[in-house]
């Protein structure tokens, strides 16, 4: 490879594309791609990501034939720019910024003004008539490359910036309040000040050669990658660490060289609702990082067409083209220098989930993209937004907000307020639900931004941190609610005559931006409301979005869409969500409701036979009503009931009181109830005598709960209402398990059929939750009609991985990346996943057709869906609220693989 | 197929031969090859043991064809013998007798004298000119046939049979004490009571027409397939139900048809000692059953030499030309009639495994088999006969025996005495040693001799069930202790003066046949003293013994055999048995003794690293110094030592009066102590927070281990002796888990080689004991410089099956045939297996000549062995007293492959 390939220009001439996104990053990509269609994009060029890790693995040090051909590249920029690049009269000057292949906004580090120095810092004030702006400039520059590369930070958490504290301090002595009246000589003296300290931080001189300067600056941004807010973020999104980050170097335009210029981001439409509205905000005489950092609070987009009209309408114009060409929503950045306006970056603006739902539907409807795209962009769990509950209205309308701020990210949160990202997480990690009270928020906040259920701010825009993460987290979120002061030495909120400390409740709307004291009841959303009939259809537009996407997707879809439902108020709710079926209904759960407790230990504490026939006899007409209500509810869809799985013993008290009351009512003496619970204690009850081994051991149970099943289908059947009941076999291991219990379930279907004269289209499956089961599927499945994945159980034990017990090393694997993602939220497709893929082909080499499905609470995670398509299941059972997530995450599967 | 392929028959003309005991039964193959050997076989006929299935299977009905040729087969053997089935002048009588592919003494039903009803009975007597004779014929076929064909049997375990009973009413109305005095008159009258008997009983009468008792017969054999105690049998000795049993259908000869008349049972050799010596035992005027069934005490063999020299020359001679022909000890049952010959049966005999060893290996001294010959026909774990202890000489010296009988079961044992089989099982369940004390044992006691350590009977020889049994399952025997008197009503033994209790201690000697009141204490066997050098190699035969299997199996085995040994004497113990390396040393095994275990706690009680450090510092000489030792005894041959392992937890006290002693000694308060435990405490320790985990979470423990173990390891290396530490990372699961471990153990190692200038052949390996870890092999192959099959995780994890829970429903399984053999004893190849042979293809497919082998507890299993060989593991590992057992089994796997 020639090391032409590791650099790409944009500008006059431009190498890259907007295809080339993962070698030139994201932004590099866009850059080079607004600059084709004729954008005006400041010359630069891109050094690509596959730099990144060479550069991280080789010693920290860029290769002498990259860094002649930037060499190269800083030559064609100066030819364009008619300016040479330490040139002391007319000094080029450059960005140097990072931009991986997925945005990772303010994760990694920028260094801007590159290229002053003592002498050219005299060129730029030459050349621009302004002493003061060309000293600012340079001495932010100090700032930026001391505390990028010369790593002059801050030492403790607390402590200030060094760079600051020098300016605090300098400001002090000159009695001066605001940055704005420092002086062109100030800024001399404080450059001077800045130099001093980075000597004393960093043991060397700010370096005055451009070229080491910018080799440097290069080198620093590749270390960004790996620092631990960049590391924090990746495992979050799961951006894979190979994938590195390129550098962009672009020639330097002002935003802050008077009225006449201005910097800003903007977004195509509202990234927090999804409204198709120019959206945005801008400062005046000021440089990109001061709208980013969320210092001081902009000004929204609107009022530019009155300040700026020329360049207001140039951006709408912009807007319109970006939008038309990238087919997408764009966030992007721009500086107006001396009323001319520059792009400096566009990408896919992130979004809510809301957002990204109506986004997607509305290009869809203005024909800018197709049915296809549009569901290739909605994140699947993002459809869970239209279905959290809201703020109880009633409930809301008795409460005066006490702030208002930006609707940064919409939802309703409420919870204790906690002031730091530290002190978040922590209580959060008690079981608190937390909301997090910052002025603003920066990347060190994210760890605590991830455990809380909302954010506010008092000061930041929409494009602030705050806002901008809390979108892509799909946190609730207020930012600049000016109204409240927060204070951190105290720990409290202040709003007039309101003081809120730590640990008080506290409510936020971030989808109207209002903040409340106190705790505000929950009411279900509007698609919710609409579904279960409360509200017509044609009132609600989340609704409609709603529909639409699950048309688009039902339309595509191969996988089928069940819910794991154990009540008939669940099924009821699952059928409304667009379940096609019950996947799992896990018969145990129906014991634990009042009386039927007491006859459920009555069974087990049963000492012959005969005594556990009479306390079954006692369940069997409560499982049975159960079933018929299940059955109606689903209104012929199929049920797949799960057979007792949980080991015994969780069914038994373990307290004297419970103990005692127990052997009131059933008349067995307290020591034999205590001495029974000791005999079925277990050393590893997970894998212990549960699922069909309780069957097996006590085959009066699988065939009262068979009866149970085959009465109540007859009945309901009686009732003109169709019924496919699936029996379900758990914890099978060996074919002869599965054999015996087959035996017992047939025998009941037909004497169940005999005595009601009925015929019942019944099927028995098993479920594949054991690694032998897997194994052993071609024998199994000989006998069984369908399989069910128990992913849960399965990754137990191929992982020997305890899910209960997981919490006290899982943590630490996930920082330490010795697992990516938690193996019991996402399947682990590496390990578990094999086993399912040869359980799926061995099973069908038996019987081609076999039905087989998952019901782990994997089956409601979208990449888990997208592998479960992969391998050719049937369909995915999840918890009825994901069934709509898993209804487009299905129809995703389908459109990425073809 | 021909119905022909259903029927063989053997006599002047023979179908079959011994190749053919898969089809025509262990017996029926070998009477086919007596008769083409020219041995005086009795004319008859062998229906297959596929007709066996098809009756079973097919509603208990023998086919129409089969029977067609059944009668055709009677007809030829008619013309043989010249006489008529059925003729009431001179009858053809039957003897219909199972037969299965592997001997099953006793299990299945027998019927002699088919053939006699009211008319032929007299035929009989005409033709014998005894009429006693033949109505005792016919009352005993009366008895067989009701009880066998129709069911006539005793009700309960305590209720006499009722044959037994209806003569006991005669006899008693007769005033007579013996059968003998019966005369025939007594008989005909006896037999009138036997119909009215079967009558009153089946409700139908005993069948007069002969082909109907030879259909009813048939079936009947077949029908006993299916039996309680051959179910049992079968599943002790893995003998498949599919194989069903073949029926011998042979003309009767009579050893009772006066003096000059005999049967009995004989060995080539001595089963139970292997000796070279003509040995069995015979009854003059008497049937076979009569000396199987134990009732009368038989004579010894080698005193018909004076009784009836002539047939004595006979018998001899058939032993020599029985021994040339078969090549192996045979067990052959003979009856003499009118001073001829015939031969009734002959077998490859049982003999203990003692026996089995000596004969082996004599037979290739004497040149009549190869070695590799007597290799496979010795069951591997019979070795350990070899190597369990014996009675301390001492103290039985000091002992006077109560009783002496018969030498059935070689070895000694002690234990408390019950009276009936199931008392013997139910006391054994509670970890008591049980020795079972009978009069004489039947087929019902199989469970209870299986449960007890020893067997006693007062009567029956050493063909007698109880000595033909006993020797088969191993266990210690002493049969026809006839100086004991044992009442099961008092449940006492008397002998003399002496009587002992139930529950009372008695020891047997089954090498010496000697019986003492109280327990014996044991001492090391010869061969173990041989090792240990208390004993020269040359004053022990056993030893001589010993050594040669080992070294015929040593040249020709592929697999390495090492110990799991955890202690410096463990080691010694395992080197001195032929361990080439230890493969498992559990250094948490290390922690429990004396002040260890506080070290260990306060490692655990730690709240800060230091604090872990300090105790850990603790622990580290103590752990090298184990090192050193084990290093030591194995005198450079490999150490893989695994890393710690279990559950925190386990290490931790948990009744108030440990905490109180540990919160002394450690100055931490019981309080936090007894919170730490409850924090420890998992739902499913199994699959929790342990092996690598713990390294994980505190790689301060895994670089304490690493530098025990190199420190120890230079320290030996500087005495001179070579060292080869293999260091075992446990439950990796994740590629990244064992990176982690192996970079700071190499770490250690470095930084351990520096400092003590000594250059250590070190490798770090992991087990695979997850099912995950075989999954990704080829991954964990990358850094891995070996593996170990974790079989005991790796099966709980595979099956889902908790081995300390499974007590509550795997008897219950194997019981049903839903699993056949333990998996925790003999690896279930079907499913954990497929699992291994993953992992080692797909290691080997990363590291072409990666190091792999076994160290669960199924590496001391001769079926594992063999299962191993297969998949091409370097080495087995087992516990140091396996050893032999392991290296025997390894040449075996050789020889069976070959």
């Amino acid at each position: 490879m020639t090391t032409k390939h590791y650099i790409y220009e944009f500008g006059e001439r431009t190498d890259g594309d907007a295809s080339m996104r993962a070698i030139l990053g994201g932004k590099g990509a866009n850059l080079a791609e607004m600059a084709r269609i004729q954008l005006p994009v400041p010359p630069g060029f891109t050094i690509t990501t596959e730099v990144c890790a060479a550069y991280n693995q080789q010693g920290k040090r860029l290769p002498d034939e990259i860094w002649s051909s930037v060499l190269t590249a800083v030559n064609n920029i100066e030819q364009q720019q008619g300016k040479l690049f330490g040139d002391i009269d007319n000094p080029l000057l450059f960005s140097v910024r990072s931009g991986a292949r997925e945005s990772m906004p303010g994760m990694m580090d920028t260094i801007l003004n590159l290229g002053l120095n003592d002498q050219t810092v005299v060129g730029l004030k030459n050349c621009t008539q302004n002493g003061r702006f060309a000293y600012d400039c340079y001495r932010r520059f100090i700032q930026m490359y001391g505390d990028v590369v010369m790593g002059v930070q801050a030492k403790g958490e607390h402590d200030p910036d060094p760079f600051d504290a020098v300016m605090g301090q300098l400001k002090q002595e000159l009695g001066i309040q605001q940055d704005p009246d420092l002086t062109e000589e100030n800024l001399e003296e404080l450059i001077l000040r800045y130099k001093k300290l980075i000597l004393q931080y960093a043991g060397k001189e700010f370096p005055q050669d451009v070229h080491e300067q910018l080799r440097g600056a290069i080198g620093a941004v590749f270390e960004s990658w790996e620092n631990e807010r960049a590391v924090i973020y990746r495992r979050k999104y799961n951006i894979p660490s190979e994938w590195g980050t390129a550098v962009n170097v672009q020639s330097m335009v002002f935003g802050n060289q008077g009225n006449r210029c201005a910097t800003g981001v903007a977004f195509t439409r509202n990234p927090a609702t999804g409204e198709k509205q120019f959206y945005g905000e801008y400062l005046i005489n000021a440089q990109g990082e001061d709208v980013v950092a969320g210092i001081r609070t902009p000004n929204p987009i609107a009022t530019m067409e009155k300040e700026m009209p020329e360049s207001y309408a140039s951006l709408v114009e912009v807007c319109q083209k970006l939008e038309k060409h990238f087919r997408d929503m764009q966030d992007f950045e721009f500086t107006i220098e001396q009323g001319k306006l520059y792009m400096l970056q566009t990408r896919n603006g992130k979004r809510t989930g809301l957002a990204a739902i109506r986004i997607a539907v509305e290009m869809v409807d203005e024909g800018k993209i197709s049915q296809e795209e549009a569901l290739l962009r909605i994140p699947a769990d993002s459809i869970s937004s239209l279905l959290v509950p809201v703020f109880d209205e009633n409930h809301k309308k008795a409460m005066k907000p006490i702030g208002h701020g930006l609707a940064a990210g919409p939802g309703a949160a409420s919870g204790k307020i906690y002031f730091s990202a530290k002190k978040a997480e922590e209580m959060h990690a008690k079981g608190e639900r937390v909301i997090l009270c910052r002025t603003e928020t920066s990347p060190e906040d994210i760890r605590g931004m991830l455990a809380s259920e909302g954010i506010l701010t008092s000061r930041g825009g929409v494009s602030s941190h705050a806002a901008l993460v809390a979108r892509q987290m799909g946190k609730v979120c207020v930012c600049g609610a000016t109204a409240l002061e927060i204070h951190y030495e105290t720990k409290t909120i202040r709003c007039g005559t309101t003081t809120l400390h730590e640990g008080d409740f506290i409510s936020i709307d971030g989808s109207a931006g209002e903040v409340f004291a106190g705790s505000i009841g929950t009411a279900p959303s509007e698609v919710n409301r609409v579904l279960s009939g409360q509200m017509s259809a044609g009132e609600s537009y989340t609704y409609r979005l709603f529909n639409t996407i699950m048309t688009w997707s039902d339309k595509r879809r191969y996988l089928g869409v069940r819910a794991n439902a154990d009540t008939p108020q669940q099924a009821t709710e699952a059928f409304a969500l667009g379940a096609e079926g019950i996947g799992l209904c896990r018969t145990e759960h129906m014991f634990f409701e009042g009386q039927r407790i007491d006859f459920m230990r009555e069974m087990i504490l049963a000492e012959t036979m005969e005594e556990r026939q009479a306390a079954l006899a006692k369940l069997k007409p409560l499982q049975r009503k159960d079933f018929e209500e299940i059955f109606r509810a689903m209104k012929g869809r199929a049920v797949t009931i799960r057979l007792l799985d949980p080991p015994l013993h969780e069914f038994l008290p373990h307290d004297a009181e419970t103990i005692q009351s127990l052997s009131k009512n059933s008349h067995i003496p307290a020591e034999t109830i205590r001495s029974r619970v000791e005999a079925l204690h277990e050393q590893n009850p997970m894998l212990g005598h549960r699922g069909c081994r309780l069957g097996i051991s006590f085959p009066e149970i699988t065939e009262m709960q068979a009866r149970a099943v085959f009465e109540a289908a007859a009945q309901v059947l009686s009732e003109g209402i169709p019924v496919v009941p699936e029996v379900m076999v758990p914890l099978v291991g060996f074919a002869g398990e599965f054999q015996h219990q087959i035996t017992r379930i047939h025998a009941i279907a037909q004497c169940v059929m005999r005595e009601t004269k009925c015929d019942i289209a019944y099927t028995v499956g098993t479920m594949i939750e054991l690694p032998r089961a897997a194994l052993i599927a071609d024998t199994i499945a000989q006998n069984a009609q369908f399989f069910s994945f128990g992913t849960n159980d399965l990754t137990q034990t191929t992982l020997g991985m305890s899910r209960d017990d997981s919490g006290t090393f899982l943590p630490h694997y996930i920082e330490e990346e010795i697992v990516h993602r938690n193996p019991f939220a996402t399947l682990d497709t590496e390990g578990v996943g094999q086993l399912m893929r040869m359980a799926v082909e061995r099973g069908r080499s038996t019987k081609q057709d076999l039905k087989i499905g998952i019901c782990g609470e994997h089956g409601g995670d979208p990449d888990t869906i997208q592998f479960c398509h992969s391998i050719g299941l049937n369909y995915v059972s999840c918890s009825p609220n994901r069934v709509p997530i898993a209804r487009l995450a299905a129809a995703q599967a389908v459109l990425k693989t073809s």
